[in-house]
C-alpha cells in the first residue's frame, strides 16, 4: 500500500461524481473539487475560493463564489472508456487522472500551487490511437452553484490569453480566470460565457496550461492582480513556465511535510488515512492572508456557506499550532480582527460584548440564518435557534486563544486584541447570563450546546463550563452553575436524564423519512437522550484537568450508546475520552472513521432538504488530536511537554515533531516506550 | 324567531352527526350529546360524567369516562325518513325529536334531571302508520370512547330494572347504569354488554323512562348510590315519575333563568345566540359537587381530556361570580382543594409553591402530556411546551380568586385556603424567575403565554403581568420587568416585533395539509407575527386601568390583523377590546362569533392529528363577558357597580340582573341611558 498516494481504479460515473470531495486539492486561496476535467455543473464541478461571498438574488444568506473552472477538457467523441484511473498524490497534491477511450488516451495532471497561490496548473496529454481526435480545453462557466448565480457580466475573451470575467452579484467584486498555454495550433471558441481552446490531434500531443485566477476583494488575496484589463498583462505577473512551478510547489509541500508529518509504523492503512487528513489541512490552510480563517467544509464547495465555525478552534487548532504555529495565529487573529461582527451580534440581541457568529464570513458576519433546516415533509425551512443561541461560540474562541498562547509563548496576542476580545466575550457572558431569585451562581438558560438535537436547554454543561473559563479570566466575581450529577454521570443539560431513554436503535426507527432531521422540537431525537455528538464529552476533552480516569470512563459509557454521532466531529472526542481510561481499543476505530471521513465519504450530506456535503477538515483535525493527544498522549504542562500513551495494538509506534514556544521536538511513542527530544530551532 | 329553541329541521346523517356538540343536554353530573337516541360510537353517542377520570391500558394520560347510553332507542326497519325534526329547549334544557319514518312517527323527549343530577329521563312516542312496528330501547353500551376502552367487566341485567355495570380500568371505580320504565308487555334482550326492552306495537304507544347513574367515585356525587348489588334497591332511592320529574327540572331551570337571562331587546339573532350560550353554561355547572370545576370542552365528550383550563378562571368566571356566586365560589374552590396536585407539579419541575396543571383533572393532577399535538405529516407525536411553560396558569388562578373575593366580597375565602394558594403560587413565580446579572427586575424567560403558536418566548407580557400580580399581592420586594413598547404598542414578547410581519393570507398559504398545526418549531405561525389568539389584548382586559383608550385603539388594531383566531378565546377579547375604545360595530361580530360558537359548529375540531371538537363553554362565558361587562359596561368600582355602555346599533336595549356582594341588582342600558337597581336580597 503506497501511504501517499488516493487512487480510484475503473470509471463509474456516480463513484466519480463522488470523488469531488476525495481527490480535492487546494492551496488555500482556491479549491477544486476532484471532478473530473469534463464534468460541469451537473456533476459538482467547483472551483471555490477563499473569503470570497456573495448573496444571490432573492437569497438570505451569503455563499462562498465559485469561479468558472480553469481545468475544464475534454476529448470530443472519444469512443467507450476502456479503462480509467483518477491518483492523488497527497505528498504533493497533484492530481492526475488517466483515461484510455477507444479512441485516444487522456491523461492530465493538475496542482493548485503551493508556491504561488492565484495560479492553479495544468498539463494534459493525448494519444490518439488511430484517428485525428479533438481536444477542447479552457475555462468553463458552467459549474455548481447551490443558491446562485452569483456571476454576472460574465465576458469570455479569447486571444494569446484567453479569460473569463465577471463580477459578484452583491458586492460587484471584479473575478477573472485567465489562462495561458504553451502550444499554438488551436482554434478559439467562446459558447456560453466561456472559452476553449480546439485542438485537432493526430499525433501524442501535450499542452501545459497555468491558469490564474483574480479576485478584486481587495486584502483578501495580496497576491492578486486588481485589474481586469489587461489580462495579458496580469497573467504577464506571474513568472515561470509549468515545471518551475510544479517544482516550486513540491518544495512547499516538503516543507509542510517535514514539519507535520506523523509516522504511524506497522499500520499502513492508519498512516494512509491519517496523510490524507492532514493533506486536507494543508491544501486549505489561508497561508496567505492575514484575514481569513478555514471554512467548516474547507475549499470542497459551497456547502455550510463558505462559513467559519466552532471547528477552527477547537479540532483544528491543535494541528496548527503544533505544526504552524504562524498559521495557528492567523486562525486567531481572524477572530481578533473579526470581533467588530460578533459586537455587532451581540448588539443586535441585546447583549453587551461580542457575540461570535455561529457560522464566520467575511469580516464576522454572521452567516447562519434562523432557519436552518429544511423540513424534508413540508419543504419549509424550519425555525432553528443555531444563531441565536448557540453561545459557546464565544469561550470556544477564548479556549483556543488562551491555548494558543500558552502552547506558543506567544503572550503579545493579549495585547494585540487578545485581552479586548477575551474581555468582551466575558461581558457578552455577562449580559447573557441569569441569576435565580436571591442566588449567586450565574445561569444559562435556553441555549445549545454541540450537540444540536437538543436545541433550547438550560444550562448546557459545555456552555457553562467554557463560559466560566471566560468570566474567570476577566476576573468575574460570578461562577457559573456546575452540571448536576447522577451517580457519576454529569447532566448534559437541566433535565436530559428526565428524557425518554430509547435506544438508538428504537429513536431510528421512528424515522419516516431518509433524510429528516433528527432534532428541532418534531424530530425523533429531541425528547430523548439520544444526542447528536459528544458534549459532555467534548466538555471533558477539553478540560481534562477537572476529571478523573473514573470521571471519563463512566461519562462514556453513558453517553456514547445515545449518541447518533450525527456529526463528524463526534468520534474525535469519544476517542480521545477513551485514551483517558486506557481504552485504545475503543479508540482506535473512532480515529479510522475520523481519519477516514472523506475517504470513504458516506458522512451525512443532507439535513433535512439542506445540502451539507463536502469535505470534513474538523474530522481530519480530530484525527490528528486523537493521534498526539489520545495515543501518544501528549500534553503541557506549563513549560514543558509529557506524554502518557495509550497505543493501540494496531500500531507499534508514533512519530511525529512538534514546535512548542519557539523549539522544535521530536516526539517518539512504541508500546512501551516514550521520548520527546528536542531537535533544533525551528 | 324563537329566540329560546334550537331547532334543526330534515335529515341528514352528517348534520345529525354534528348536532352532538349543538343538541348537548346535561346538569352539571352527566353530560350527554345530542347524537339521535339510534346512534352509538360511530355517531359519537356519548355521555359523560364529570370529574370521573380513567386511564386507558397503554395510554398516557386520562380522559373522562363515557358511560352506557341509557337513552338508546331506535325502531326496527322503520323505512325511509319522511320528516325529521330535532329542537332544544333551552329554556328547560329539554331535548325533542320527531322523525316520521315510512311507517311509524317517532317522538322523543329527553332532558338530564336539574333536580336530582343523577337522574336522565325520556319518554318515548311511537304512532305506527299501518303494520305492527318494534320498539327496541334500553341501556346500550356501544358508546364513543377516544382512546377507550375504560369500562371493564361489562355487565347487562335483564328485569324489572335493567342495568349495565362496569368497573373503570384504571382506579377500579365502579360505574352502573339503571333504568326504569312505566310500561309492560316488553321482552328483554341483551346482547354485547347492553340490554334492552322491545315492545311490539300496533297502536299509539308511550313509554316514560327513568334512568340512574351511579359512579362510585366517593364524594364526587353525593346523591348517588354506592352499590352495584341490587339495582333496584338503588333505582327505588330515586323517587317520582317522569312528569314530576320534568316538573322539578323545569322549575330549576326557570330558578337559574331568574337568576341569570339577560334580555337583548331588537336583536333576536343575538338574543338566541347568548340564551343559547348562558344554556351551556348552566348545563355544565357543577353545582352538585365541592371539588369538580368545569372542563374545557364541558360535558360534551372526552375532548381535551375533561380537564379544567384557564378558561374557568378567565372566560367563566364572570358569569358565575355575576349570576351563581355559590357556584363561582366552587369554581375557586377547586383550586383551593386541589393545591396538592400543584404543589407536586411545581416539585417536579424542581420550583417552589403552586404551578397548577394546565390540564388539570381530578385532585389537580396535571393531564397535559409533554406531547399535546400529532405531526400530520409523520403522525409522530410532537413535544410541545404547553405543560412546562405556560406557567400563567398559576396567575390566572389568583386573578380569578381576587376578582371573586373583591365582586362577592367573601373574603373568607381568603382564610379558608385562599391566601395559601396565593402565596404559594408567589412562590413558585419567584422560584421560577430569573434576574439578569446585576439588575433588580424579574424576568420569565421561556414561557409560553395565551398565544401558543409562539412557545418558548421570553418575558410574554401576559404572563409578567399576571405573575406580578400574584407576587405584589404576596408583598414581594421585586418587580417583574414591563414588556417593551413601539409607538405605544406593547410588545407580546421579547423580539416579537423582530419576527416576520408576514400577512394572515400568506402564512396561511404556506399550509401544506388541511389539519397541520401553526405552532411548534416547524409551524408557519412559529416565526412570524401571527398569533393563535389575543394575548396583548388578553392582558389589557384583565387589567383595563393600566392603559387609555388609545393604548386600547392602538394594540387592537396591531394585533387583531395578526390574530388568526385559531382558539374560541379569542373573540371574546378583541370585542372587549373594541368596547374599550367605542367601538361597538367591531366588538359585534365578534360578540355573535362567540355565543354562536356551538350554534354554527365549525370551529377547529382538529390540532393536527388530535381531535378537538366540542363544546366551547368559554367562548359562551366570553360572549357573557362582552355584553355585561362590553356592551354594559359593567365594571365594579370597590362598593359599588358602574356602567359604560358601548351599545352596537344592532341592540336596542340590554337588560341582565347580577348578584353584587349579596344583593341583587338589576342592570338596564339602552342606547341613551344606563340604570342599576338595586330589586332585593337574593
Amino acid at each position: 500500500m503506497d501511504v501517499w498516494k488516493v487512487i480510484s481504479e475503473g470509471y463509474n460515473e456516480q463513484d466519480a461524481v463522488d470523488c469531488g470531495n476525495r481527490f480535492l486539492i487546494g492551496n488555500g486561496f482556491v479549491g477544486i473539487r476532484g471532478t473530473l476535467e469534463e464534468y460541469r455543473k451537473d456533476k459538482q464541478a467547483a472551483c471555490t475560493l477563499a473569503g470570497v461571498y456573495d448573496k444571490a438574488e432573492n437569497q438570505t444568506w451569503r455563499e462562498p463564489v465559485n469561479i468558472p473552472n480553469g481545468f475544464y477538457a475534454h476529448i470530443e467523441n472519444p469512443g467507450e472508456i476502456e479503462s480509467h484511473t483518477q491518483c492523488l498524490d497527497i505528498k504533493t497534491g497533484v492530481h492526475s487522472r488517466i483515461t484510455e477511450y477507444k479512441r485516444a488516451v487522456l491523461t492530465i495532471e493538475r496542482f493548485a500551487n503551493m508556491a504561488c497561490v492565484n495560479t492553479i496548473c495544468q498539463k494534459i496529454t493525448v494519444i490518439p490511437k488511430c484517428a485525428e481526435v479533438t481536444l477542447k480545453c479552457g475555462i468553463d462557466s458552467d459549474v455548481w452553484d447551490i443558491n446562485g448565480p452569483h456571476l454576472m457580466d460574465l465576458r469570455a475573451q479569447g486571444g494569446e490569453v484567453i479569460s473569463v470575467s465577471a463580477r459578484t452579484y452583491e458586492q460587484d467584486i471584479p473575478i477573472s480566470v485567465s489562462e495561458r498555454c504553451d502550444q499554438t495550433g488551436y482554434e478559439t471558441v467562446t459558447e456560453n460565457n466561456s472559452v476553449y481552446r480546439v485542438f485537432k490531434i493526430s499525433e501524442p500531443f501535450t499542452v501545459k496550461r497555468i491558469i490564474v485566477i483574480n479576485a478584486g476583494n481587495e486584502g483578501v488575496h495580496e497576491n492578486c492582480g486588481e485589474t481586469l484589463e489587461g489580462h495579458t498583462a496580469v497573467y504577464e505577473s506571474v513568472a515561470g513556465t509549468y515545471d518551475e512551478m510544479l517544482e516550486a510547489h513540491t518544495a512547499v509541500w516538503a516543507k509542510l511535510w517535514e514539519n507535520s508529518a506523523v509516522i504511524l509504523k506497522g499500520d499502513d492503512e492508519a498512516q494512509l488515512a491519517l496523510n490524507y487528513s492532514l493533506y486536507h489541512l494543508h491544501s486549505i490552510a489561508p497561508r496567505h492572508a492575514d484575514n481569513l480563517s478555514i471554512a467548516a467544509r474547507g475549499l470542497s464547495g459551497q456547502t455550510y456557506k463558505g462559513a467559519v465555525f466552532w471547528d477552527t478552534e477547537i479540532f483544528l487548532m491543535p494541528f496548527f499550532m503544533y505544526t504552524e504555529p504562524e498559521t495557528a495565529k492567523k486562525l486567531i487573529n481572524y477572530r481578533i480582527k473579526t470581533i467588530d461582527g460578533a459586537m455587532k451580534k451581540a448588539e443586535e440581541y441585546g447583549f453587551k460584548g461580542a457575540f461570535y457568529a455561529w457560522e464566520s464570513q467575511d469580516g464576522g458576519a454572521e452567516g447562519c440564518t434562523d432557519f436552518n433546516v429544511i423540513d424534508v415533509f413540508t419543504e419549509r425551512p424550519v425555525r432553528t435557534s443555531f444563531r441565536d443561541k448557540q453561545i459557546h461560540i464565544s469561550g470556544d474562541i477564548v479556549y483556543a486563544l488562551l491555548k494558543y498562547a500558552r502552547w506558543t509563548g506567544d503572550n503579545k496576542i493579549f495585547d494585540y486584541g487578545g485581552i479586548d476580545l477575551i474581555c468582551a466575550c466575558a461581558d457578552f457572558y455577562k449580559s447573557r447570563a441569569y441569576c435565580r431569585v436571591g442566588e449567586k451562581e450565574l445561569e444559562f438558560p435556553d441555549v445549545v450546546g454541540p450537540d444540536e438535537y437538543h436545541e433550547r436547554v438550560d444550562n448546557n454543561a459545555f456552555t457553562n463550563r467554557i463560559a466560566d473559563l471566560t468570566l474567570n479570566y476577566a476576573k468575574n466575581r460570578y461562577k457559573v452553575r456546575k452540571p448536576r450529577l447522577r451517580d457519576g454521570i454529569i447532566e448534559q443539560f437541566d433535565g436530559y436524564f428526565d428524557l425518554e431513554d430509547a435506544s438508538l436503535e428504537t429513536v431510528r426507527s421512528r424515522l419516516k423519512h431518509k433524510r429528516e432531521y433528527w432534532g428541532t422540537q418534531s424530530g425523533v431525537a429531541f425528547a430523548t437522550q439520544i444526542i447528536k455528538q459528544a458534549d459532555v464529552l467534548a466538555m471533558m476533552n477539553l478540560f481534562p484537568e477537572d476529571y478523573t480516569k473514573e470521571d471519563f470512563e463512566k461519562n462514556w459509557f453513558y453517553y456514547e450508546p445515545r449518541t447518533e454521532h450525527g456529526s463528524s466531529l463526534s468520534a474525535c472526542m469519544y476517542a480521545l475520552g477513551a485514551c483517558r481510561f486506557g481504552r485504545a481499543d475503543l479508540a482506535y476505530p473512532m480515529f479510522l472513521k475520523s481519519a477516514r471521513a472523506d475517504l470513504d465519504g458516506g458522512g451525512k450530506s443532507w439535513a433535512g432538504n439542506v445540502f451539507i456535503g463536502g469535505t470534513h477538515p474538523a474530522s481530519a483535525g480530530g484525527a490528528y488530536m486523537i493521534v498526539t493527544q489520545g495515543f501518544a498522549g501528549l500534553k503541557q504542562e506549563d513549560n514543558s511537554l509529557t506524554l502518557n500513551p495509550c497505543l493501540p495494538k494496531e500500531i507499534e509506534s508514533i512519530e511525529f515533531p512538534v514546535i512548542f514556544r519557539g523549539e522544535k521536538y521530536k516526539i517518539k511513542v512504541t508500546q512501551n516506550t516514550s521520548e520527546i527530544e528536542r531537535v533544533n530551532n525551528v
